[in-house]
C-alpha cells in the first residue's frame, strides 16, 4: 500500500502574512550569516512560553495550523526582494545575497510540535523548529506572532468556559473592539478552539465554519418612533410589497392565518395584562408575599416603539425571535413587552426564543426576569403551548471571567453569555510572552544565560512527555535529551527541576504520552498526512486535555502549579553548560 | 476649470476586511428593515468615544482611511451571499432580501469627519454617518473595528512621544507579540501616525512607506560558537566565495585594503585594552576618581564568541554597525567587544552606528556605556576619527510610558527606544470603547438613554467646531445642531457641559475650526479630491495638534480634561428630549 503523502497547506487565511511578515533583523542577520558562510549550519530553535497567562497554571496552545500554512508557503516574490532592495538596510548588500534569497524555502526544515488545542506548560517547548540556519531564523518573528495571540485567546476562552461551567452557551461578541480586522477574525477562531459556541463575526463563520449567533442592537429599537412609522411606510417591503407586519402561522395553514400582527400584538398585551397586573398585596406577587409582579409589569410605562420594534422583529424572524430588552427599562418595558410579543408569536404557533439584558447588574435582571416569565406561565396557565420555561436569557455587558465567577457565586438565571471586548483583547493580559531561542547550533547545544533563572534556556534538542498517572490525570511534563529513551510506563525514574536541583521526585508513570508530533517536514513534502490540522480537532481536543486535568491545576482562585521537570542527564547538562558559560562575578 | 472629482479609494489593506467582517446583527436587523419597509429611510448614526484612554485627557484619532477604503469597496459578493444564505439565520428569510442586498453598495450615504491624526476628545463624534437606514447600519461594526484600535495605538505611540520628547528616536518593535498578523502590521501603521519614527517590521514598511529598521538577535551571537566557526566554513559566502572576514576600506581605495578583519579587530582590542584597562587607583577612571572602567573593560572577561559575531556582522554591515551587547555581559563583555570592532572599522574609514541594550537597569547601563565611549575617546586621542561621541545607544526591554517617565527622572544616555508589547498591544488599556449611535432616524432626533448619564448620546445631527484662544492654544470643543450658525471668531458665545445644566462659560473664541469635513459623498462619487487620507498628512497632523494642546492637558500625571461643550440651544433641546424619554421611576 502506497505511504499517504505529506501535503502543503493552502496560504494563510490573513494575505499580510507575507514573507515579509517579520522583523527586519531577520533579514540583516540573513545576510550576515550568507555574507560569512553560516548560512546553512544545521540549528535548532524552541519556541516557547516562560509564564502562564492571566495568573493562570496552564496554557491552551494555538496556531499551529496557521504556522503550517505560513511554512508551507514561505517564499519571497519579486515584489517582496524589490522592496527590500530598495531600502537602506539593503544598501550594502551583495546583489547575489537577492537571488538567494528568491530560491529560499521550507524544504529543509523540520518542525516538531505539541498538538493544536493542547494544554501547555511554561518552559517546555510548543514547536521545536530545525533546518538551515538562515531558514529557521527567518521565520522567528511570524511564527511568534502566529501563536502568541492564538494561544492567549484559545487560554482566556478556555479560563471562561471553566468558570462558566458546561451548561451554558458562550458567544463570542468582540469584532468591534478587537485589535484590528484579524485580531476580530482570529479571537473567533481561536475562542471557538477555547470552547466558545459561536461568534457573531459572520467573516470568522464563514472561515472557519464556525456558528453565527446574533439579533438585533438598540438602534433596531431606537429606529422605531412608534406603530406609526411602520403604517407611514405603509409596510412595504424592500420589494415594493404591501406588508402591514403579516405572519403566517407557523403551521404554513392559510386557514389558521395569523392576520395584523400589530392587532395580535396589541391583545396579547392586554391579556398579559389583566392576567399579570394584579393589585400590590394580592400575595400573586414575589415569594414573600411581595408583589414584585405588579409594579415591574405596568404595562402603562412599556415604550410603545419598543413594542413596534419587537413586533417587527419578530415578523421578520418568528422563529428567531430573542429581543433586547434594556433600551428603556428592563422589567417596567422591555420584558413586558417582549412577552406581549412572544405570547403572539405562540398564538401563530411559533417558539420565542428569549431575552438579552445589556446592562444592569445582571444576576438580579435575570433573576428577576426568569421569574416573570415563570409567573406569566402560571397566570397564563393552559393558554399558553410549551410555556415560557424554556426561554433563554442571554447577557451581555462588559463580561468577564471575574464577572462570570462572580455571577455564580451571586445566582443568576441565564442561559447565554455573550463576550466581546475583554476575551478578544485580552484585557487582562494582552500578550503572551513566547520567545523563540537557538538551543542548538551546528550539533552543539546553546544555552541563552540570564540573570533571571527563569529566563535561563534548556539547551539542546530535546523530547518531551507527558506522564499520567493511574486514574487518567497527568501529574508532570518531563523534558529528555533528543538521545535519551522515552520514559516508560510503569518505570520509575527520577524527575528534577530543571534549574533548582533540590527538586526532584520519582515517578512511575501509568501512561506516558509523548507531546511532539511531526508537524511539518520539507523534505518529505510538507505536512504529515496523519496530522489533521483543522479547527474542530483543536477544539476536541482543547476540551478533553482540560478535562483530564487535576482541578486544583485549572481552578480560578489559587491554582496549583502542573510540574515541568528535566530527566537526570539533561539536568546534568544544563548544570555543567551553565557553569561553563556564565562568567564569575567579582566584587571588589 | 472642471472641478476635481471625489474618487473611490482601493480596498483595504487586509483582505478579510469584507463585506461580512461585520456582526451577525448587522444582516438580521437588515432583514427586519427591508422586511417592515423601514430600511430607506434617512439615519444618522455618530460614532464616538466616551473616556481618553491610559487615563489621558486626550486621543488621537485615526482610522479614517482605512474606513474610507473600507466604504468605498462595500458591497456583498456573490460569495458573501452565498454564505449568508446557507447560514440558520437566513433560513426564514424572504430570498429577494438577499437581490436587494447584492444591489447595496455606499452610493447613497455620506461621512463627515474629523481628520485622520487630529487630537480629539470624548462625546465629540469622530465621524458622523448619514444615509439609508439600511446601509448606515450594516457598516457599524467595521467602522468601529477600523476605528478602535487604530485610534488607540495612535493615542498611545504620540503619548510615549510626549513622554520620551522630541530628541530621541522611537522605534516600534511589537510584531511579535502583537494581537495577530495585522496587529502588528496595524500597530507599525498607526505608531508611525503618533509620532513614531521607524518600525521593524518590513510588511508595514512596504504597506504604507514606514522607515525600516533592525539589526541582529542574540540568536546571532549565540550562533556563533567562536572564530573557528568562520574559520571552519572557510568564511565562503552564500555563493561560495572565500570571504575569510574581508573588508574593503570604506573609501574605495584598493591601496587602503584592510585586508583580514579578524586580526584588525583583535589589533584593536588589544590597543583598547592598553590604552583603558589601567590599574585601579590610577585616577584614570571615573569621575570621582573611582577606578570604574578598569574593572568594566577587562578583556579577559569578554566573550570570544560574541567578538567574533560582532566582527563578521560589521563586515556584513560596514556602514551600519550596531551591535546588540547583552547576551553575555554588557560591561564586561558587550561594550568592550563592540568597542574593539567599532575601532576596527573606523580604521578601516567606516563609522560604526551604535550598540543596543536589551536587560538590566536600562538608566545604570546606559550612562555607563556613554562613559566608556568617552573614556575610550580620551584614551585613545587623535587616533580616533571622529570619535564616539555620536554613537548611538538604543533601549528596547519591556519599554512602555512609565518606563521612559522614570528614565528621564533618573537620567540615561539612550538616544533611541525599541518599544514593543506595551505599545502595540496597548497593555494600560487594549480597547477603546468607541461606539456609534443612531442619533436621527426620518429627520427625529433620538436619544440612548442610560442610567449612567455619561452614556447617554447627544441626539441629532450635529456640527463641532474647535474654538481657540488668541495664543493658539484650542480651549474647548463645542457641537451645535445642524440648523445653528457656527460661532465665529470675535463673538462672545455661551457653551454649555452638555448634561450638568450649572457648568457653562462665555467664550470669545480668537479663531474657530469646524472640527468636520467631507470625507465620502457616495452621489459625489467618493472621497472628495481635496480631502489627503495619506499617512504623512495625518502624522504630521498628530504632531500639530498636539503641539497646539495646552501642556496640561496633554502631561502624563493629573493632566487637565479639556473643556468639550455644547451651545444654548444644544443643551436646551437635550433637556427637554432627555424629560420627555426618560421613565420616572416610581418607588413604593
Amino acid at each position: 500500500m502506497p505511504r499517504k503523502r505529506a501535503r502543503l497547506l493552502p496560504p494563510c487565511h490573513n494575505s499580510l502574512t507575507t514573507a515579509l511578515l517579520m522583523d527586519t533583523y531577520q533579514i540583516t542577520m540573513a545576510y550576515a550569516y550568507w555574507k560569512n558562510g553560516t548560512h546553512a549550519r544545521p540549528a535548532a530553535f524552541d519556541l516557547l512560553f516562560r509564564k502562564n497567562p492571566f495568573n493562570g497554571e496552564f496554557t491552551v496552545f494555538a496556531g499551529l495550523e496557521e504556522c503550517l500554512r505560513f511554512v508551507s508557503n514561505f517564499r519571497f516574490t519579486p515584489a517582496d526582494i524589490a522592496y527590500v532592495k530598495n531600502e537602506p538596510i539593503a544598501h550594502s548588500m551583495d546583489p547575489r545575497f537577492f537571488d538567494y534569497l528568491a530560491r529560499l524555502d521550507c524544504s529543509e526544515m523540520r518542525v516538531d510540535a505539541q498538538l493544536e488545542g493542547s494544554v501547555a506548560f511554561p518552559r517546555v517547548p510548543l514547536m521545536r523548529v530545525e533546518g538551515p540556519l538562515i531558514v529557521v531564523q527567518l521565520v522567528e518573528t511570524t511564527l511568534l506572532n502566529l501563536v502568541n495571540y492564538a494561544s492567549l485567546v484559545a487560554t482566556n476562552a478556555a479560563r471562561h468556559r471553566l468558570v462558566a461551567g458546561p451548561g451554558v452557551q458562550l458567544l463570542e461578541f468582540g469584532l468591534r473592539r478587537a485589535q484590528g480586522p484579524d485580531g476580530g477574525v482570529s479571537a473567533s477562531r481561536y475562542a471557538y478552539v477555547g470552547g466558545f459556541d459561536a461568534t457573531s463575526n459572520l467573516e470568522a463563520g464563514r472561515q472557519f465554519g464556525i456558528p453565527v449567533k446574533g439579533t438585533h442592537a438598540h438602534s433596531y429599537v431606537q429606529a422605531h418612533v412608534g406603530w406609526e412609522d411602520l403604517e407611514a411606510s405603509e409596510s412595504r417591503d424592500g420589494e415594493g410589497n404591501v406588508n402591514v407586519l403579516r405572519l403566517d402561522h407557523a403551521s404554513g395553514d392559510p386557514s389558521l392565518r395569523c392576520g395584523d400582527f400589530k392587532r395580535l400584538v396589541l391583545e396579547c398585551a392586554s391579556k398579559l395584562r389583566d392576567a399579570l397586573c394584579v393589585p400590590a398585596g394580592s400575595g400573586v406577587g414575589g415569594d414573600n408575599g411581595e408583589a414584585l409582579l405588579p409594579e415591574t409589569l405596568r404595562w402603562n410605562a412599556t415604550n410603545e416603539s419598543e413594542l413596534a420594534a419587537f413586533a417587527s422583529y419578530a415578523v421578520a424572524f418568528p422563529r428567531g425571535f430573542l429581543a433586547l430588552v434594556d433600551t428603556y427599562d428592563v422589567l417596567k418595558s422591555g420584558v413586558p413587552n417582549f412577552l406581549a410579543v412572544a405570547l403572539a408569536l405562540k398564538s401563530c404557533g411559533y417558539e420565542p426564543v428569549g431575552v438579552r439584558l445589556d446592562s444592569g447588574d445582571l444576576s438580579y435582571l435575570s433573576l428577576k426576569t426568569r421569574k416573570v416569565f415563570e409567573h406569566a406561565q402560571a397566570a397564563l396557565g393552559t393558554r399558553l403551548a410549551g410555556g415560557f420555561g424554556a426561554l433563554q436569557i442571554v447577557a451581555s455587558n462588559d463580561i468577564h471571567e471575574e464577572v462570570l465567577h462572580s455571577l455564580k457565586q451571586h445566582g443568576h438565571a441565564i442561559t447565554a453569555f455573550g463576550i466581546g471586548t475583554n476575551l478578544v483583547t485580552c484585557l487582562r493580559q494582552p500578550a503572551l510572552g513566547c520567545v523563540y531561542k537557538l538551543v542548538e547550533i551546528d550539533g552543539k547545544p546553546r544555552i541563552k544565560l540570564s540573570e533571571d533563572v527563569e529566563k535561563v534556556t534548556i539547551p539542546g534538542r530535546k523530547h518531551a512527555y507527558r506522564l499520567f498517572l493511574k486514574k487518567g490525570e497527568p501529574v508532570m511534563d518531563v523534558m529528555l535529551g533528543d538521545d535519551e529513551p522515552p520514559p516508560r510506563a510503569g518505570e520509575r525514574m527520577l524527575c528534577r527541576h530543571p534549574f533548582i536541583s533540590s527538586k526532584r521526585a520519582y515517578v512511575v508513570p501509568w501512561r506516558v504520552e509523548p507531546l511532539y508530533h511531526r508537524a511539518w517536514d520539507g523534505a518529505e513534502g510538507g505536512v504529515p498526512a496523519e496530522l489533521d490540522v483543522g479547527i474542530d480537532a483543536a477544539r476536541e481536543r482543547c476540551a478533553a486535555h482540560i478535562a483530564m486535568m487535576r482541578e486544583d491545576h485549572v481552578r480560578f482562585v489559587n491554582p496549583t502549579p502542573y510540574k515541568v521537570s528535566v530527566s537526570e542527564k539533561l539536568h546534568d547538562f544544563i548544570h555543567k553548560l551553565w557553569l561553563d558559560e556564565a562568567p564569575v562575578g567579582e566584587i571588589v
